[in-house]
């Protein structure tokens, strides 16, 4: 066999071929992988739209982003995401902020720096003064001063205190009111009242909504929100302000976080956010009907990451699942071990690489379908509140505070399962890759650096998932005291007695088969909440809610999983495209099989929704099945996230899958072959001829020196 | 009450007081932190000996490392590293290997790229040249050059290629044997075969151990070791040898990894190093007895990585357990809420937060036995076999391959286990610590970034654990086929057919109490690994072994925690302090009870090792109450690891528990408040204050415009 001597790369015989190795399994993929993004992002429409953003990104000399930007420092990102920022504002300008969103979800993946840096402006700054601000004053702050456009204003999100973190209410900035002047007086009492982590605040911020505890006649009101200015118009600091910069971060470095502190900083009155709190020329306070009313606008970045999570999951697993596929190792047990000649294995033709691989594939296919579903559902919920507040219908609202609170349960267990397990894929992908996905070129290590704080923040996600937890076992509660049924999307809980009592012993999945039936799957799914809320609201009968921490965390999880599978299958068998839904049901199944029952065996087994024999058949026969049956369409099921070498931004993740290649080109050319010596080689060489120890010591400690000053 | 306005930082209130929490709890420890020091280190004078290096090494103006360290860039860091070897040097001319490789343990806790780029001289070179040539080629390029004491020569281990990792036999490097000139030809003959993450090349090293197939007469006897020189002594490449930068990574930044391409390299034919392979002037090829025997210096590696596992779990636990009990949030349920004035609740006083970090807090004890005693194995098989060699006493060499086997299986399912539980201990301690977590000052970033590595080198986790329960599952094929006894430390399985079979149902934890009984705990490992042995031995016979990876993975990590939480067991028992072991023992029932049971509940529940109703009072009984035990002591058992702040290096886990204040001075003092702008604030300002649209488009698409222009 001869293989030229081509330009790049001198070789004197064959080398690995891993490009063919992608497009031959290429050539045979059996379906459409631009309709099956027809299904992964809702639409025709939405889909082209994406694709078109992507381009115009892609070719915009400031905004394309390649291997490079792996290695920029903190300090050159910081400047080069503000360079970004301002030339995404000129996009803005031409377009509805429903299409901006869509883009800053694309950006968000490859640039997520940056999208963070906008999003404290235009999602946190403008939410919460959509959420607490009138109408007039939403329309004061985010048209009449240009902020939705990132002109005049740019706003950030002061609520975390370095003390401070989940318990928003106990938050202690001091908000208090000054009769004489018709002002308040913004504080920070000590150290721990700094805000803490405020994105934006160290040097990009002009204003910030100030959560603070609102003081009248020395009355401690509770916290409630204040815009206050930072930077006058020459972007100097407003008297009274400190500002810092948080400095280095685990990731994000492109964000300035900051840190401020207020020493009687004097706002107006009016620039209070009063949709639901006044405070009166007089100091007469009128409190909100209803607390909850306000953070609608700020569950929006919850449902945000739902969607984050598929496009990172799409992203990583394309990385790992092209890599393995080029990549060979060993010459496994499907190769003849006489064949001195045959090639070694493909990684993905392991069992264990599949199984390692194919949950996190079918995560990102189950994800965009719970996204889509969720970000419709906000979406609604906003505008019948809106329109309900404006009309000042009292009915209206409180249908509202309903649908939140159904929201407020799915958003939040969907926000935290989704962001635990986009991070476990990132990490696992990354091992998949060995040795390469250590390499920054590759993605991983900024893709898990980026993303994990997405655990942390908008509701760290063991605080989320026990707040939502809890209003299941109240609801639970309720049920079992009083017979008050359970609404919305958890509205299963109302078969509680069907499984609890006498039927608690009942099997929902009794072998292998059961485990691929996604419908019997659903309701296992709904027993396993039924039973674990059971016995959890048994505890808390005797305890106190803190003791069933562990419980609840599950239950989240579990409801998260009923509530995407449930939206996925849906959306699967109402598609129009028959051709598709093969496939779909497949990965669909290989995520019940995997992301849930594998992971929660134990609650399934000891609340007897699975039997022992179905669970010992899922490892032996169901899930090596099923990835069987994945195996030979993956080059089409990861084309179709349509993600360009750019959102990709990975070197062997490629689309042409020339892997080696491209990574040592890159390499190549961001560390250009030594022609020379380290710029610090000097000081090395001199360790390495340094003399020998007697000489630099002075021949002091010799033999014949202790010969002489032993005499 | 009244807090003092301090120079610090001005309060006009009382701010929050984590010091009076930490040294309240700390008054009232029961145990003496230092005594169980020795009992983690092993004995006393190890305590002592660890605890002066780190003094050393905190003075050093050089080595000291503080949060300044997290700013680095990687050029910085890079160029650092080298100033710090070249001190270390110093340090070790004047000690012994033994006591120099226990100040590298705790360097590698607090710079870890440090240590590292010291491993690839002093570890793998050397090493390499220990298991693969003759004692008087060792004592030639380790004494007679200084090597040993980082002086003349600096060494690296150039084993995997950009196509070839886990493989090593599979390397496509070639040297070829010139008769004529009685030289080695070394030469990559393809991209693929370019030697990739070779640590030390980029920058540092003159000399490599260069892993490359024999080729004699055309014949490939394989892959063997040789030495070939990459730089002169002024530090210039020699000719044919092209080196690279591999550019950003992850983590360990400080290290100089780099790719080598060999084009017709002649090395002098004593160059190959020839222990147990040789050629001579004539080309005559001996080949080794046995491969494996070159194996065992290797596997050293993999045994520092069980106590660094130990160290740096050691490390982030005291993190985020001081933190937990200095940080506040929420008014639990150990608060009277009709109390205002009562503080919120202590993280670490929330079940589930205990449920969440206890584990690893367990895991750096039981680790510390773990590491200790296979450290003390390896060193005994080495040198039995040393002297077996030098004495060509074959039965000796027989005995120590079997004592390697086993150290094989030992050594290979702890790495695995113990670096993947760190990596876990170390992301789930970061999320402990909320927002905070996430900043560099507070150490887990790097820390995360940093180890993960350990992971995939040295034998990727999975493939490690797949080949060490390979060897398992021979074993048991063996003993079911044969009746052939296992012997070493898997020796359990020779009792096979008592828990299979008729046997396969016999419970061995029916109830909480039993899962605290540790030498019943360590029956039903033991009983699980033989029932999963036995079941994958079963598939095996049907199917091949690529087909259970899966089971593989799991064998291995059981195998490791039977490891380990057996010698745990052995050395409390053995101690000679009574007053620790309640403390240590319940420890080791928290590591079973977390990191085994609960983890494996759904393969100790379909093997029928444990009993459902065991499993379900694990969660509700057994854990809560190890943990509230555990509680009042975990001052003690953080202060334990007498870790200093410097081996901390996290503002949020100091010793004196000064959480907020420690924190906020270091993010001052590296990032000092906003004086003035920030550097390219001017882009900004110019991006805020610009021009209207319809100005900057020169007014050509306005209505007036349109009216022009359509006419």
């Amino acid at each position: 066999m001869f293989f030229p001597i081509t330009e790049k790369n001198v070789s004197l015989s064959q080398g690995p071929d891993p490009k063919t190795s992608i497009q031959t399994e290429r050539n045979v993929q059996k379906f459409d992988p631009q309709a099956m993004n027809y299904f992964l992002e809702g639409s025709r429409e939405r889909s082209e739209l994406l694709k078109s953003l992507t381009q115009q990104m892609e070719r915009d000399p400031i905004l394309f982003t390649d291997g490079s930007y792996y290695d920029l420092t903190k300090d050159q990102l910081r400047e080069f995401t503000a360079t970004k920022i301002n030339r995404l504002s000129r996009y803005l300008e031409g377009e509805s902020i429903e299409v901006f969103n869509k883009r800053m979800s694309l950006v968000s993946i490859f640039d997520t720096g940056l999208s963070t840096r906008i999003f404290v402006n235009l999602g946190l700054f403008l939410s919460c003064i959509k959420g607490n601000g009138t109408a007039e004053q939403l329309k004061y702050w985010s048209e009449d001063k240009h902020t939705n456009k990132i002109k005049g204003i740019y706003g950030c999100f002061a609520m975390t205190e370095l003390a401070h973190g989940s318990n928003v209410a106990g938050l202690e900035t001091t908000a208090t009111f000054d009769k004489a002047n018709d002002e308040f007086v913004i504080n920070t009492p000590h150290i721990g009242a700094t805000k803490w982590w405020i994105g934006g605040a160290a040097h990009s911020a002009t204003h910030c909504t100030v959560f603070a505890r609102l003081i009248v006649d020395g009355k401690d009101y509770g916290v409630k929100t204040f815009v206050v200015p930072l930077r006058d118009s020459n972007h100097d600091l407003m008297p009274g302000v400190t500002v810092g910069d948080i400095g280095a971060k685990m990731g994000r470095d492109g964000v300035d976080n900051g840190w401020i502190q207020f020493s009687s900083v004097r706002i107006p009155r009016f620039f209070m956010l009063q949709k639901f709190c006044k405070v009166s020329r007089e100091g007469e306070v009128v409190l909100p009907p209803l607390e909850q009313l306000s953070y609608l606008a700020l569950m929006g970045g919850r449902v945000v990451m739902v969607l984050d999570s598929y496009r990172m999951l799409a992203r990583v697993s394309t990385i790992a699942l092209r890599y393995a596929i080029g990549r060979r190792q060993f010459k496994g047990d499907n190769v003849d071990p006489d064949d001195e000649e045959a090639l070694e294995t493909q990684l993905l033709d392991y069992p264990l690489h599949q199984q390692r691989l194919f949950p996190y594939l079918a995560a990102a296919y189950v994800f965009s379908a719970g996204a889509l579903r969720i970000e419709k559902t906000i979406g609604e919920t906003t505008s019948f509140l809106d329109k309900a507040v404006q009309s000042n219908d009292q009915a209206g609202i409180m249908k509202s505070i309903v649908a939140m609170k159904s929201l407020f349960v799915d958003s939040g267990s969907l926000k935290s399962t989704a962001t635990w397990l986009a991070a476990e894929g990132i990490d696992q992908c990354r091992q998949a890759c060995g040795g390469h996905g250590y390499s920054s070129y590759n993605g991983f290590g900024k893709a898990y650096n980026d993303w994990v704080v997405q655990c942390t923040w908008e509701g760290d996600n063991n605080v989320l998932a026990m707040n939502i937890s809890r209003s299941l076992i109240k609801h639970v509660l309720a049920l079992e005291d009083s017979g008050k049924a359970v609404q919305g999307s958890s509205d299963f809980l109302n078969r509680v007695k069907e499984y609890t009592g006498s039927g608690a012993n009942k099997v929902i999945l009794d072998n292998a088969n059961d485990i691929t039936d996604l419908s019997r799957f659903i309701k296992a799914l709904e027993v396993a909440i039924i039973r674990l809320s059971h016995e959890t609201a048994k505890i808390v009968r005797k305890e106190k809610f803190d003791f069933v921490g562990a419980e609840l965390v599950n239950l989240s999880k579990l409801k998260a999983h009923h509530y995407v599978l449930g939206e996925y299958i849906k959306r699967v068998d109402s598609h129009d495209d028959e051709s598709l839904k093969p496939y779909l049901y497949d990965l669909g199944r290989v995520y019940a099989a995997t992301i849930v029952l594998e992971k929660f065996s134990g609650i399934f087994l000891t609340f007897n929704v699975a039997s022992t024999s179905a669970i010992t058949d899922l490892a032996k026969i169901a899930i090596p099945q099923l990835c069987k049956k994945i195996r030979p369409n993956v080059v089409g099921l990861t084309d179709s996230f349509q993600m360009s070498d750019m959102m990709i931004n990975a070197a062997i993740g490629n689309y042409d899958g020339d892997i080696y290649e491209n990574y040592f080109d890159l390499v190549k050319q961001l560390n250009p072959p030594a022609k020379d010596k380290a710029p610090y080689s000097a000081a090395l060489e001199a360790m390495l001829n340094r003399p020998t120890i007697d000489e630099r010591e002075r021949f002091e400690k010799t033999i014949e020196t202790g010969k002489i000053l032993s005499k």
